[in-house]
């Protein structure tokens, strides 16, 4: 269930737009709402006006909270980014909400990021030594103090100078004196595809915007590409080194839309072909099949149609979530988690009862709310209640822009394997996807597994 | 998909409960939030606490905003009602928000009342020109002065005259000096159950708010039955005398929750049958059968499930809906119709596209929905579009609880037939099951089904 | 000070406008800031539009906040009340806001109520055991459920039937089916003044209300007096006998505005006076002359001018008041009250350094403001303190529409007598205007001194 | 009036405490209080705590409405300092509010401003093409990111470097790792006083702080002068070579608070004798006396004093403010500001009907209120309004801490000459105080008088 989105946290997602027939703001807005899944904490909009000057709009919340249609009309201009944000450590300063805007030396710019940097702190403590005043707690701010002190002669030589003393994953778009650009770290590990409009071009994390948009997608920006876009026409070149081809295939497990593409597949696609590995594993064993076919909601819906497919067995919706319990109820109860959990979650009786049920779920966190779902179903009159997730175990943090909970929180690590994670679930038979059906399942690319195997690209 | 929560409303919800182990407030607090889906407008808690006196918690919005937990543990006393609501016409009267509290001749008393009467206009004059003073806008008001005027000597006694004089549907709960009262109208309109708590009794409109309290369904309160629960002491009486049977079959077919029972049958269970209807209506008629089912979301799933189990053609979840584009966002444009609807729902490309889709929804009011969904999958490059519709057409409105739009706005009535709402909505086949088939589905129970044949009970 | 404000409150005050050359809510809005210092917490306005009916707007808060101009020129009509409002018992509803509206036997009906009534506790069991529901927690609710019950032919007859059950203080103004009335109770407690518009007439609280308006003041309403003016034609009635006269002397003391005339005198003439005569007892009595003159802020100043005029001795404006504590802004300290005090006056030090002050304030009540502003003053060097009172001690409650604290609370009660004050104020001498004093500042009219000399006309 | 306070704007108040004895917040809270006439958009408070680390607390509104005591409370550390603050043109930025924090290569930093510099545009060009990023449109930050890129050794010398560079008016109060600094430029424009408190030390813009937190007055800061509070202790050094002297004469004639002791004397008695030399110009020349003198409210009070003192004239209190009616409150009519000054003050008639009247007022800036306050004071029935202004004609704008309009909307400008004004104002005499009077009434002081002489310090 998206409920993850508490647990593991994506950072953030980006957009730009350069039109020739029309504000580019409206287009960027629409966008976000697409993107609204990739953060829910911020929202902002820059666009280059005609009188040559930066325009924005930015604040907390949902994008159709924080960026309302009367004041996003009211940012002329045909050139355009956005950028929607969840970050649990700095959400106390306003100033973090991105595009972060500056005036540099090579002009007025703005720039929205997705990922995240590893080497911050040495960063931060180089800069200020040095006289530069940090005005957020952001990672993004440091690549643009990096920019206005290169000392380069153009822009792209500052931002090459700057993006290379930049460890991690980032996906930029950025506006520099009206011309549109959009780079992507050497590794590639945060999405960023390029769509065709009718008259102008977009850069967005996924192709979810692109459709929102009408937009045509033409293909993934590649690792240290960096694309830019001046009076519409579109140039590309090959700002940093290729590195290490390390897309996070978190993206494809959890994080994207169904309805996306990225890293050159389908989400949907790819999660319901986790869901038939899941049960050639099943079959492969020999594991007795259940009676019915409950996906968690609403993450793990297509890997249980894939799992129903496969096996043969019939689906049942049979957990339905509330839209009415909002994202911020929080009941301060001693039980509360259990409590908000049920207020959130039903189990229709009637197609569980007496059954044996098996719940497909993504992934697991912390394990609180599988182990919740696993005792309302049983409540509800199930005779067995089985588990599968679509992916295997959590056990490594992410440092390269997802927002994980400490390793020792991890449900893996905290019950040792999938034996003590069933145990702590509470479940009849719990059963992992493995790496390598995840490899299968998603086609053998060169994936970043890091927060399943450690294995990090930097 | 819920959105139709605009076009068609339920009035209200209720719930009743009377607990020896502890506070009410928190059981019929966590039963609205079972019930939110009845009414989202405002909701109220009323208790009868030890102080004797009633204490209420009222506000505007959903429940988890206007009922905040720290306050709801505030409200003292073993008896306590509850309500959510509704309501187009006169919300921008605080006075409205139920429920209603008054000091009668039989003492201090409160009401929640779902369902609608048909006599208010006549009521209200009398009661005017007699010299009570209404200070709201809403029919259960006349209740309660007809029952405050009625010279009766007992509680009870004035009860019945007042409801004898009130025609139309009602759920009632009620609390007098300390007594809980549920009484149901004598068509038995609404639905109204009652629950047995571990040292109580609950009742409420659906069975889920049961489940959510941990109570056990003990059964149906009959038509015109009045339920007194003194002292944790439950006693019954015929209070009225019963009238042609009338529950509402819109409950099944798209009111009620999936989870709840109503009228003696699941909900889930009837709208899998009539999606199990509609396919047989098509095998019957040889209707070639499509590549893939299709759900509209939310409330189409258990009729798609019931589809594809009785035709064998495969389910994909190929329409999403966001959750993020709240309930109260508007788009002022033009066409924001359709742009908040492509905010609210994609389509995944790769699970429509060169298939033959059919789409199963609930009912169709408007059929703007519908058509925007049609076009969506059309553009997703669905090669053919076709709709089932698991209920007859809507063509006549409501009077007894429902809000439904004035009958010329319905799509059937503004399109003739089948084959207009068909042209209308733009898809390659309509098909609406017959009442014959919901007669069916539904166990040939003796249902109002005047939205749908003109036929009410009054 | 106003802070006394916080002290003694004033119930309500009342406006009324019939205008033929344009809309009459605007000119209500103008009246109702005027008569702000008689109630600032909630407010009301409500017209007979061109429709036949009432429209109203109601909110909490200063007429600043809660009546805001676009909306108060919404309302349409030629005759409109309006109502400023100060309860402590029952602001948490907002149904107790004015004016009331109710539909009576004798057509729409809305009411403004200045005063309090002295038997609601038995007109209130009557009603309610008659089959009643009172809506509100307002006396004012009560003379219209008379008044609504009556059986009298005509809406007159049924007003001096309510009215004649009703004991106590009342100023009312009403419209009832487009027809505007005035009433004020047989003793003339509270004011009430007409005034004549270029095209109109206006009744109000005070005269202050009319010089916002541009209007001419043309008397005071007489005692039991019911102006009636309906198509702009001005008709007067004794609708109830005269009774012992009555009006209340606090009104000239500190409640109302020093640039209003009321009861047939100027208020800043008579407070004047009362420092004159405090001057005269002082002389009288061979009191050594103090250095300096000083007002306590801001309803201490008429006094002050009096008593420097009369006794020769310079006046300082020594304490100051700052425009920026909020009326809302509350120090949640042990010691809060002082520091309250302290955040709002400063002493000005050169002014008072080393002299012989005396202060000269409109009343007291109980104590604590006056203390801490001694303390002010000698720690800001003063040689001496004195303190001079326009008027005599507070000693008995009001039960006609002032909202004073309990007798025990009152600071003569609390510390026996005029020495025991001095001694708990910390001044080195204090003395009150005498009965006779004020009597004679006051023009030995027939006055309701019952706070003073616990004699009241019921 | 003190509406003034929307024509001509003080920048900002500031305020820095050192204690031993407690949380340093508290005090500077109380102290923002007092200064709080000096700046009402915004306020801000930084403390140094336990953990060697800068807390704050910002807002916008009244130091009352936006720093709650609460919040203030959980604000450790014994080193604090405060700042309100005035802007038109850059409050739409939060990030605008004061303190202003840092890290430099010299600490944790935070200061507070008062005063405006003159080089803006050339410092902040000079900043961006070095590669500063500016994050805010304050003078304050340049003056940061100069000390942030000195190179300096100690932060001392980083200071003395940005204030050299730095032309214009401040008064600064600095926290730098625990330390707190004080620093006033070289021509001492704007005011900065030391106190001493029981167990620590005060440096705030006015003496009323320091009197709002009972320390005592020991000096004012000299020009250029910095003090060091480390560790409690004091220690002075001339930081900045004295340039010549220039205090804003201003501050005595308006902005500074009456209670308060700026460049050397009491404002309070600063301004009486402006009331006495305008008085003797009166009398020199044969002026025929008025019946009655009446303050302009609030800030021509003390003149009126003087004046009425010096001619033994009477003073009447015959111009009352409302207290209701909000900062904010705007009316939205094409007569709007003559209606929202009636709403604000009230003429009482008695005291001026049939009288020749004199006003006073401190100043004119537009002449708008002037001109309406005359309009009143007749209609009210005065025989004769004249008005007096203690001080000279406003002629030129401040480019030193004070937000004055353009040049040619200063009503002696658009209206050439006194005559011209007093026929604009309606007045039948007019009298400004000679420049020769007002240096008389101050002591003949080198003060900057620029706004009325057009002669800067720079």
């Amino acid at each position: 269930m998206r409920s993850k989105a508490y647990e593991v946290h994506e950072e953030c997602g980006v957009i730009g737009v350069v039109r020739a027939d029309g504000p580019a703001a409206e287009l960027v807005h629409r966008g976000l709402f697409a993107l609204q899944h990739r953060g829910q904490e911020a929202a902002g909009i820059v666009t280059w006006g005609p009188t040559k000057e930066l325009h924005h709009l930015k604040g907390r919340g949902l994008v159709s909270e924080c960026l309302p249609v009367y004041q996003v009309k009211a940012l002329a201009g045909s050139v355009a980014i956005g950028h929607v944000r969840y970050s649990t450590v700095t959400m106390d300063r306003s100033e973090n909400i991105q595009p972060f805007l500056a005036t540099t030396p090579y002009g007025k710019f703005a720039i929205g990021h997705n990922g995240n940097l590893k080497n911050t702190d040495a960063l931060r403590s180089r800069l200020e030594a040095a006289g530069s005043l940090l005005s957020t707690t952001m990672d993004t701010e440091l690549i643009v103090h990096l920019l206005a002190r290169s000392g380069a002669k153009s822009f792209v030589d500052a931002l090459a100078r700057a993006a290379g003393e930049s460890l991690g994953a980032y996906s930029l778009v950025m506006i520099c004196e009206g011309v549109l650009y959009a780079l992507r770290d050497p590794h590639g590990i945060r999405p960023l595809v390029l769509g065709e409009l009718k008259a102008g071009w977009v850069v967005a994390s996924e192709t979810c915007a692109l459709d929102a948009l009408g937009a045509t997608y033409v293909r993934d920006l590649g690792p240290g590409e960096l694309l830019t876009i001046e009076n519409n026409r579109l140039t590309s070149r090959q700002l940093l080194p290729v590195g290490r081809p390390a897309p996070c295939v978190f993206e494809l497990v959890y994080f994207s839309r169904p309805d996306s593409r990225v890293f050159g597949q389908g989400v949907h696609g790819a999660r319901t072909r986790m869901g038939e590995r899941l049960a050639m594993q099943d079959l492969a064993l020999g594991t007795p099949m259940p009676d019915v076919i409950v996906p968690v909601p609403d993450s793990g819906f297509p890997a249980a149609v894939g799992y129903a497919r496969q096996s043969g067995v019939a689906l049942e919706k049979a957990i339905i979530r509330s839209h009415y319990v909002g994202r911020t109820f929080i009941l301060p109860d001693q039980d509360s988690r259990s409590h908000s959990i049920r207020l959130k979650l039903s189990v229709i009786r009637e197609a569980v009862c007496d059954k044996r049920v098996l719940l497909i779920d993504d992934s697991i966190v912390r394990g609180n709310t599988s182990r919740e779902i696993v005792a309302m179903v049983r409540s509800a009159g199930a005779r067995e209640v089985g588990m599968r997730i679509a992916s295997p175990p959590l056990a490594w943090p992410c440092y390269l822009g997802i927002d994980t909970p400490d390793r020792d929180e991890l449900v893996i690590n905290q019950h040792r394997d999938e034996e003590g994670v069933r145990r702590f679930i509470g479940c009849d038979s719990l059963r992992y996807l493995t790496i390598d059906g995840l490899a299968e399942a998603t086609g053998r690319q060169p994936f970043c597994m890091g927060c399943m195997n450690g294995d990090y690209p930097l």
